[in-house]
């Protein structure tokens, strides 16, 4: 089947102690359709400007990701993020934000993008979110992703996005703040109550954890020792995730859960480089030697 | 077979945000010893003050646990310690300690003890680790945990008592502070260039990590909503660990990751009262439960 992602598209300025890059391809959908494509037919929805060189995009041409989705709207100028990483790699320290494009109105989903069942909302502000959402209400799986701004600023919108969703994604730390739960089995049952069906929590190199109505399933990172870049992790382990689940057209536990395997897995090769690189690079039989090695190093009686 | 423990016992004062005790049991090796005796027999060697009340071991001695390697010294006082968890739960600021007795010469071990096959020494200076490992050098099996303060202050000495043991146990911070490595993966190898044949990284509510020569584990927790009160937690798992070793009278991987399992899972019990009233309560037939709970948590293809 299908998957429709929808989500940033940006130019990256990023300082690591491994390297650094400037002006790098980068954005939650770039990272979230190249992974996702290594299972499935992706569709992208973005928004650039004119300033935008559309060569970039030719790695995820290279890989069958349609971009007929991503405008580039003229006298705009294209998203851009500055950060720094520090030793311990896992927090970036945003150095300066342009949202440029990005605050102007939303992308628009081509009319042959509408019958996706599989349908990924990146980080967004919610009511761009809830937006995509009401206009892909027939998609089989909805599922979104937010962050600490708009569970600070926007809660009222968030909470109504939440509604129109059936899986969320976010990181331990969102996940507290949106629940003001310490625990995060605690703050995962909190947010079903919310309305999504599934709650994912991305733990970074401790991997992530699934809590449902009928569910609870820890998920290990894949352990890596060569972290150059994890810029695009988070979106590099949910297109793996959403790209399996549209790959095999299923929304049950077990695949929920094997999803969640490969999201851990193509997760590890996106902080192998900067930028896309690694990411790109990385084919099928990549991917199932590291799953298979992550079953391994997980396996116990 | 026998294992024998060493470490401290102490009187601690904590306070949590669900409840809070004065002068209650505590210590290493009193966790440590209540987890291991769900598995084998266990022998304790430890000192305590002649303010110590005794009969505090009772739920001990209902488990069969040796306590004849307890001294009490006329004229000394117990070690206690005094802490604070706020609402994470994960780390305790500590607002006292009193030394008292673990300040003073070591503990014997009975001549009874001497042929104890797994031995574990709980975290306390690194001179007297040397002291104990060097004399229960035909162990099978020689376990040391340690602590920030030693690596900071004492580390010519630590690396002299990682190279008289078989495999150290420590936290993710420890590990990173004593390796100088971000990755726990990387800081994992590095420690076994010190010595130890294999290194158990514990990461709280995220699990552990087992790296060795021939092995590299990922261990999550075990994931619940109930924690009252994280102190043992640690030791526990460690004790649970050995146990487990001891009692199947085995030291290889498979083992070890089936030892660090029980470890998540006897854990998991402690956590859920102040002192060791929770741990004292659990049965077999729970750990077997929660068990194949966990196993079913961390499944996936």
């Amino acid at each position: 089947m299908s998957l429709l992602v929808t989500g940033s598209i940006g130019l990256d300025t990023v300082e690591t102690p491994h390297g650094s890059g400037q002006d790098i391809l980068g954005g939650s959908s770039i990272y979230f359709s190249l992974a996702a494509s290594l299972f499935c037919d992706v569709r992208l929805v973005g928004v650039v400007g004119d300033d935008f060189d559309l060569e970039l995009l030719d790695p995820l041409h290279k890989k069958g990701i349609d971009t007929s989705g991503v405008e580039v709207r003229k006298g705009s100028k294209t998203f851009r993020w500055k950060a720094r990483y520090d030793g311990a790699m896992n927090d970036a320290e945003t150095l300066g934000v342009e949202l440029n494009v990005l605050g102007e109105r939303a992308a628009e989903i081509p009319e042959s993008f509408r019958d996706s069942a599989f349908v990924f909302l990146a980080n967004s502000h919610p009511a761009l979110q809830l937006g995509f959402a009401e206009q892909m209400r027939d998609a089989r799986l909805l599922v979104a992703d937010t962050m600490n701004l708009w569970i600070e600023n926007e809660r009222d919108q968030l909470e109504q996005t939440l509604r129109a969703v059936h899986g969320l994604l976010l990181n331990e730390a969102e996940a507290r703040q949106l629940t003001n739960q310490a625990n995060l089995v605690s703050a995962g049952r909190k947010i079903l109550e919310l309305g999504p069906r599934f709650v994912i929590i991305k733990k970074g190199e401790h991997g992530s954890l699934l809590v449902s109505h009928d569910d609870l399933f820890v998920m290990p990172a894949f352990p890596t020792e060569n972290t150059i870049d994890p810029t695009g992790c988070g979106d590099t382990f949910a297109g793996a995730m959403m790209g399996y689940l549209a790959g095999k057209d299923a929304i049950d536990t077990a695949a929920l859960r094997s999803a969640m395997a490969r999201g851990s897995v193509v997760a590890s090769f996106v902080i192998e480089s900067l930028s896309i690189d690694a990411l790109a690079a990385a084919g099928e039989s990549d991917v199932a030697a590291r799953l298979d090695a992550l079953k391994k190093m997980a396996r116990f009686d």
